[in-house]
């Protein structure tokens, strides 16, 4: 990296030595587990190029937005209404962290028993490691499940600038009020943040914007249904987390490349596997970058993933929210529609995941479904005893894997996948 | 027990073999810590009866009522409002169990890392022991944390009678309206049940029968502040878990007697402990019976447990319901405003917590805090390490106790609460 960004890493207060050991870290696994595949669509070089500046130009993009008086707003999760933030014209980035670290001074200030998602938010915070949450002048945390919910309490002491949402737990009618009495807070938050009146106008715009965005997330996704599978589970996951990080119009224009290949490749019957090669789809908890220990292993094990039903995946991406309305209130109320969809597992009874999950099963043509829990996360691990009895009595093979940040279980999980890709091997 | 328990039991449903095994079991806990402490009040005698007839007498009691035509509604939470259940003349029985059964067959159902509260909770019902969860008409689970709210997504399939109340995670204005449209709705479930229209002098019965039983309980915890203390914490806890059980007006009368006896014993500066005995107060997570481990184990170290800040004790019994209201919905205000108070760890922030916790300590001269968390428990044990810093910082002596309901770890706790009690010594 240059001298250049080593100034503006510590202006903005990363700790450079700890922050070079990241990078280096980070480098060397994309090198290993994204750079080695085979037959890679030539417009994933727009990704690795993403990759190769994550901590690099996109800061400074997101810096010279500050300098020309825009404001940057960080997340953690897909509760958190893009539309709104674009709206004001201001920047929306995920903060979710997919590696441990300084887990011993994490663990001073949270449980043992917290999962490994927060508590790398905490270890990125606290490591002073990540320049994305020191660039940003406000952090919304929402109360999803108590893991985060009560996390946010003492991240409230590390954070000044923290926003807290709170979210419904039933989809009723209170639920809906209660959501969009929070969307409408948010909003007001955000003008107050921005100095922009969110008039329809900006609105209309912002939601336009994302629902291009969500819209290329949809066609590469139904790009996926074709055997063989033009694209690898790995370099698609990949491209559903830079979507919570990248400009708008570029992240679209760059997915919306991709996919005019992957039509190409599939005319030729081209894919990145053998055809026929055991289809697997990933459904549970979120994977943020540089989590792609799963992946790595089923698609070193013969395996391709044809879909993720994750919120870094379809669950976050699936619906659009209808532009057709003409005023705010109208507005606020169809992005209300469309988020109150979202089927977290913080939600009871959640029956819409499990109609989700065999959906998807059948329309990727998946041969088998492994569930993805962090361990420590009550609402999917709970949901999975509910999704694997469910998937069984259809027939669909599906294996549960509880995992965490750490490499110790690899070989392990290594093992188990293989079984289960044999298995379902046709 | 008579053969005419047996064939209520067998007729319930109940597993008679395992059931002896737990009644033999809970009797000899029972023996061991209650009835060998020293200078009892004379007034236990009642619990020890209750206690020796609690699948027995009580159950041939709730037996009668619903012959009688009334029903019993069962419930895990303190959030569920006894008046409106009282108001419909049925009877609220609390249904959280202290205690590990069947756990093999439980972790098939819900993941090994879910509190010990919830497990047995389970355990009760798939072992068929618990002859209330069998006697009831409506079982009563609430959206408190996430191990509560997607388990009882599970127990739904095993209890046809399930009914879900939801919960606010945030003290606001649209939280306090969920609050209340789930009383309203709970209370229209209550009058289907029963044929009982709630009219505003049913409501106003319900709420002053409840008064009186919390008020009992104020006047039972105002006498702890004695020194010596003239009741011990195990037999103080007992009331508070017996409270969740017993006939109402019965139990009230048979706290203000033991009350009437030891203001006597005050007077005579007659206590269970040697005066200037270590206090100390717990603040955590709620102890069903027979989960008697930890308050054991201070109390067999030299020092008298003062305070319960915990569902079962303070936290569940110290706010009353304002009476004065003369209309059904003026009084369910009153319910919401008075249960909306509640400072249970599933509400962000929960600042009131703390604030009662040293109130606590102050108001009954504790020496330290205890705070207790059920392993896997989020919201406690995520509440402790701020618990912790704040009493700290206050100069309270604190020391948490992460358990479960197994006895493995009773030597390891025995001595980390002994070298506890050496430190607060005066």
């Amino acid at each position: 990296m240059s001298e250049d960004y080593r100034k503006m890493w510590s202006d903005l207060g990363i700790d450079l030595t700890a922050h070079d050991a990241l990078l280096g870290v980070l480098g060397k696994g994309y090198q290993d587990i994204f750079l080695s595949q085979k037959n890679r669509p030539a417009g994933m070089s727009y990704f690795d190029f993403v990759m190769s500046e994550v901590h690099g130009l996109r800061i400074r993009e997101l810096l010279n937005e500050k300098e020309a008086g825009r404001k940057i707003i960080g997340a953690y999760c897909v509760f958190v209404p893009e539309e709104i933030v674009k709206a004001a014209d201001a920047t929306l980035v995920g903060l979710c962290a997919g590696a441990d670290f300084a887990t011993d001074e994490v663990e001073k200030l949270l449980p043992r028993n917290t999962c490994a998602l927060i508590k790398s938010a905490f270890g990125f915070k606290i490591g002073k490691v990540c320049p994305y949450i020191e660039a940003t002048d406000m952090v919304v945390g929402e109360n999803t499940c108590d893991g985060k919910k009560k996390s946010y309490e003492i991240l409230n002491d590390l954070l000044p600038n923290l926003y807290i949402m709170d979210l419904p737990q039933m989809k009723t009618a209170e639920g809906k009020a209660l959501l969009k009495a929070e969307y409408i807070r948010f909003k007001k938050a955000v003008e107050e943040l921005t100095g922009v009146t969110i008039d329809a106008a900006r609105l209309k715009k912002g939601i336009e914007l994302v629902n291009k965005k969500r819209a290329a997330m949809h066609r590469l996704a139904g790009l996926r249904k074709a055997d063989p599978a033009p694209i690898s589970g790995l370099d698609a996951l990949l491209a559903n987390q830079v979507f919570f990080y990248d400009d708008v119009p570029r992240f679209t224009d760059s997915v919306n490349r991709i996919c005019d290949e992957l039509e190409l490749r599939i005319k030729k019957d081209e894919g990145v596997f053998p055809k026929g090669a055991p289809r697997i789809l990933i459904s549970g908890c979120p994977m943020a970058v540089p989590n792609w220990k799963l992946p790595w292993i089923i698609e070193t094990s013969g395996a391709v993933i044809v879909g993720e039903e994750s919120c870094v995946g379809e669950r976050g991406t699936r619906n659009l929210t209808d532009d057709s309305g003409t005023t705010v209130d109208s507005m606020i109320d169809a992005i209300v529609d469309r988020y109150f969809k979202v089927d977290c597992a913080i939600f009871t009874p959640n029956r819409d995941r499990l109609d989700h999950i065999i959906e998807m099963a059948k329309t990727y043509k998946a041969d088998g479904v492994i569930h993805y829990g962090l361990q420590f996360c009550q609402p999917y691990i709970t949901e999975s005893m509910g999704v694997e009895k469910e998937l069984q009595a259809k027939g669909i093979p599906v294996m549960r894997i509880d995992t965490d940040y750490s490499m110790e279980d690899v070989g392990q999980l290594k093992t188990r996948v293989e079984a289960f890709v044999e298995m379902i091997k046709r």
